[in-house]
């Protein structure tokens, strides 16, 4: 692939459903800020990706004395975050001068695995967009008006990240003005009429909003490294 | 509450995701199979409920055997499985005599609170019906002939047990001919034309189906025993 590549990871939530004060995107994992996994997991699957940081600016002065406390090594440009998800990545695509591949990552999925990073970057570069999504194994319902109906499940797929675009694509997608069925970069795109191309996501690639998925990226974190 | 109440415990899962050749309701969890926890937390929420345990013919021999080892005492009929899950609760429900109310619950589902199972019981008698359920909070899609598209999350909710029901209308809807959509008691008894009462889901309420998700199932056990 000679496309350049990018990755905006962007943590920008408040983390209100975590106990702790300091936001989830911080907090230590196997000896290392989430934070500093899912950024070093985007250098090991190519050192030549340029990673782009965004963060809110009341986090930005925590984050540098972070990367002295911990020695982080790994290049990064860091930017400020916006209001929301939406304009946050925005900010982080700003800083793409020359045209290439951008995955955009949820900094708190740090179990990302380098696999599906070169997946997401070898099927955008054919087919313009790649969103890994993990299809429901267990049983779904709609809720609308206060009634519920049984649906197939077979059809249904939660999506992850990273999900990665033509930066051309996705940086004219963002020129879109921001509506809040935006929940992911997919659906940005989508509402340009682009057609969205899936690839398989993983169970262990969980967002880590708990205070219990915190515990749960501690087990995977184990087993992932027994292998 | 006076009326009768029952719980119908299915373990038929042949386990295949599992790399363990014993099936998953037997693994140990914190020392103790499954299957016991699962027993043992609805003869906590109240000991008359009346335990229905349907097992696979070919497992009925080897839970009878864990049952000595673990000296196992509580209360329980134990019944031949069917060869779908709709099959294995049917054969269940057959044992109910009593009118009064039941819940069916998976027995892969050992972390269910004595909170959840009282919850489920009490809407039950006022409502006719009360199922479990999670509000989805990752981006969701639609997937169908190669195509998917967005959907608001909001309206979408991932189905737990026990679901719990007036034990004469779910052996009614339990007498229809069975349908591959059937993927739980509540897509059964909607199909007679019900309204589902949904209750609060519990996100440590899992379903143990994956080796990560017994070690999961591990940190959440003794979350749940230092609270």
């Amino acid at each position: 692939m000679m496309e350049k590549k990018y990755a905006v990871v962007v943590a920008g939530g408040r983390g209100e459903r975590m106990t702790s004060t300091v936001p989830k995107q911080f907090l230590v994992l196997g000896g290392l800020p989430i934070l500093m996994h899912t950024l070093k997991t985007f250098n090991e699957a190519d050192p030549k990706i340029k990673l782009i940081l965004v963060l809110p600016v009341s986090e930005i002065l925590f984050w540098k004395q972070l990367c002295i406390q911990y020695d982080f090594q790994i290049d990064h440009l860091l930017i400020e975050g916006g209001t929301t998800r939406f304009h946050s990545v925005k900010n982080g695509l700003d800083q793409i001068d020359e045209a290439g591949l951008v995955a955009i990552h949820d900094g708190v999925r740090p179990l990302v695995s380098t696999k599906m990073i070169h997946e997401a970057f070898v099927t955008a570069e054919v087919h313009g967009n790649a969103i890994p999504a993990l299809q429901i194994t267990e049983s779904l319902r709609h809720v609308a008006n206060g009634k519920s109906t049984s649906l197939d499940r077979n059809h249904y797929f939660l999506v992850q990240t990273p999900q990665c675009f033509k930066s051309d694509l996705l940086k004219k997608a963002y020129d879109q003005t921001y509506v809040e069925t935006f929940t992911d970069d997919a659906s940005v795109v989508e509402a340009m009429g682009e057609t969205i191309h899936l690839i398989k996501g993983a169970r262990l690639n969980i967002k880590i909003t708990t205070p219990e998925d915190l515990l749960i990226a501690e087990v995977y974190l184990k087993e992932t490294n027994n292998n």
